[in-house]
């Protein structure tokens, strides 16, 4: 098949190496600090068919409190399964670990691959057990979230992981280095590792937050920081998160069976404990939310052949179900994600899609612009419900930018959302043309 | 632009000619036998930028019985506004012509659009008075129903649609090579035009019908017959016949501001007035829904850049609902779709998609299998959520082949629904990269 595959897509694949594909390396971060009291580290176990690195593993000595959100799609994967019922159990308190591996997805693999996820869940807390801290000897209380992407209905290599855990722990360490290589391990088809940390100053302390993600046909990430959060400002936080970074993205609208983000707090940087009352509460919440927009938008940026970085921003409905779905539904719009790609401004395929996005719409009050991104004047191409002349040359320079804000205004209301979402290029179908072979 | 999308589009373009597209000429009808009584031409009016033909006028002395649905886009097109107001104020009965212009979709215009529009529409019918049958003659209702396709917010070049009308009335016949004129008229990005017709043996006469359909992005379409159906039944069969054919496809999802699908029954082949409650109403319903579904099956052909044509067949639904959104859910995934242009056995995108649907699934429960075009066995992929072992090779071989249907047992009922998709290929992305310029 691999064959047949190559002659219908390696030609493609040739010529867009000397297409337009923007050079990305720029998103790598250099440097960074990172939280307290983690260990981490990626290694290659094997299972991925190349030599790249397929599992890491961060590890905190202190038990940590955590939350995760995880797919809504009905088939979930045995790391998805196994990880919410570890959070369950333990409350959201005294996890140690998460564990990613990419290459094997582990999902629709039935009681075999729940058996297979909890024994890499254990072979984790064996090998970590000598390193725990004392508070966390005495409790055998499952503490290992796991996430896996890779190739639907295949069970892991579980001699080669339980291997790769070895080597991965061997070498643990909370340097630079450390980071971006588990940032590797977690890669599928990214072009560039995505890793990001920072600081938050408080009045006598600094906390420290960092975290990675991978995207695009699974969304795996995980943040952690090393302030104290009580378990439920945990919860709070990651959903507060969640829902202005991960849930306003768009690639291609699908949602896998293994998508998962874990926020992981484990206090090592001491302090009181905080909770949704606490003064530290909001700017920890806002630095977190941040770094998961931050990442989220680096899963944007590496969309499968993207070419572009899309700024949907809605605003003036009716309520905010309608912003979200008309945001949506532009982002998920491939005849949209084409035009961005041809860098045309094809403005009736975005009123298309905010007209049949379901929302309530007043065409005569539908108004739309290109923000560049440059700062240079904003282009109007409808304004409520009237075309306006387009400057063609202009158009052209403000697409041919590598970042565009699609801004639009439905007149209806006061209620806006803002997406993120990229092009679709001939890359995007290249990539996932050949993704199993 | 163009040049500038020339340089990002065209190197690949030119590598897609030495590709696998496969030959879709088969498609075009050689022949037919068309209805009594119906007079049409297509030519080239000027509006689109090459000498294409883009303008086609249906038409029919006797005054005939209509129904027509059109898009639920929250932007209707002048054209839609415009036809539906013709048929409400005519009560379904004494339409006399269908209209339908390519290049330009007079779609977000404004007030000025329905004026254009209503102008096409009464040029129409003053060039064709001196035509209509003496019963006709004192009618003065509107008469006319329009479609249109082409770009999104520029109004018709009304002068050039008039001179259009005038000459593509001169020529009016029934012969197929004036049906095929108009079938290329309504084209845009078609590879071919979609003509169809087929006669239906009654116990005392024959009925013929006959329609056209173009695709994708914009889905415009009609079929008329020359048996005398009451206007409740025409209503109720183009009812039927949509159900099972233009809305049970997919390219892309998209909606546009102008789809369109018009019925048309003139009872010029003679005998008594067809209801819900005679005996011919099933046969001729039947027969009618037949075509359309092949109509439908030929935009999905010629669904842009397609090099697959799918069927997806979703059974064992808790409800008729369930069915439907599984169905829609994996026609539209851009995931699913470019593993079929892959020619990728990756049945996990397949059940991804059933998983998200949103629609009741039992993991345990559900089946997936490819059936092969050519009428060998069957390829079961997962059966009651259990991964089988697949023969890769065999895969290959079916995958190959131009058509294919994915079964999707659900395990969980006995509602059912078929669909039919096409593959997500680079020309998908070429051609809407850059069609507006």
């Amino acid at each position: 098949m691999r064959n047949k595959l190559f002659s219908r897509v390696a030609a493609y694949g040739r010529v867009r190496l000397v297409g337009t594909m923007p050079d990305k390396t720029k998103f790598i971060s250099q440097k960074g600090t990172y939280p307290k009291g983690f260990l981490i580290n990626g290694v290659s176990s094997g299972v991925k068919a190349n030599a790249k690195k397929d599992l890491m593993v961060l590890f905190s000595p202190t038990p940590c409190n955590a939350a995760a959100v995880f797919t809504k799609n009905a088939f979930q994967a045995a790391p998805v399964q196994v990880s919410r019922n570890v959070l369950q159990g333990n409350g959201g308190t005294g996890i140690h670990a998460v564990v990613v591996n990419s290459g094997c997805a582990n999902a629709v693999t039935g009681e075999g691959g729940i058996r297979d996820a909890k024994a890499i869940a254990k072979a984790t807390e064996e090998l970590t057990q000598l390193h725990k801290d004392s508070s966390a000897k005495k409790d055998n209380l499952p503490s290992t979230l796991l996430m896996s992407t890779g190739v639907i209905g295949q069970r892991p290599k579980l001699d080669k992981i339980k291997q790769g855990l070895a080597i991965t722990l061997k070498d643990m360490g909370s340097s630079h280095q450390h980071w971006m290589r588990a940032a590797e391990a977690i890669c599928t088809t990214d072009t560039f590792p995505k890793l990001l940390s920072k600081q938050v100053k408080m009045a006598d302390r600094v906390y420290t937050v960092a975290g990675a993600s991978k995207g695009a046909a699974t969304l795996l990430g995980f943040f952690v920081t090393d302030a104290p959060i009580a378990p439920d400002a945990v919860q709070s936080i990651l959903r507060h998160a969640i829902t202005n970074s991960f849930n306003s993205i768009s690639i291609d609208g699908d949602t896998s069976t293994n998508d998962t983000i874990a926020f992981l707090a484990n206090g090592a940087a001491g302090g009181s404990e905080i909770t949704s009352s606490s003064a530290e509460y909001e700017p920890i919440r806002d630095a977190i939310t941040e770094l998961a927009q931050d990442l989220a938008k680096l899963v944007v940026r590496d969309g499968e052949g993207a070419t572009k970085f899309v700024t949907v921003q809605v605003r003036g409905a009716k309520s905010v179900q309608d912003a979200a779905i008309v945001a949506s539904t532009i982002s998920n719009s491939a005849l949209v994600k084409t035009a961005f790609f041809g860098e045309d401004a094809n403005w009736g395929r975005i009123l298309c899609a905010v007209g049949y996005s379901g929302a309530t719409v007043n065409p005569n009050a539908t108004s739309v612009s290109f923000v560049p991104a440059d700062g240079s004047e904003t282009l109007k191409l409808l304004v409520n419900g009237e075309p306006q002349n387009i400057d063609e040359t202009r158009a052209s320079e403000i697409l041919a930018q590598e970042e565009l804000t699609v801004d639009i205004d439905l007149g209806s209301g006061s209620f806006e959302k803002t997406n993120w979402t990229c092009d679709f290029s001939y890359d995007y179908v290249r990539i996932n043309a050949d993704y199993r072979s």
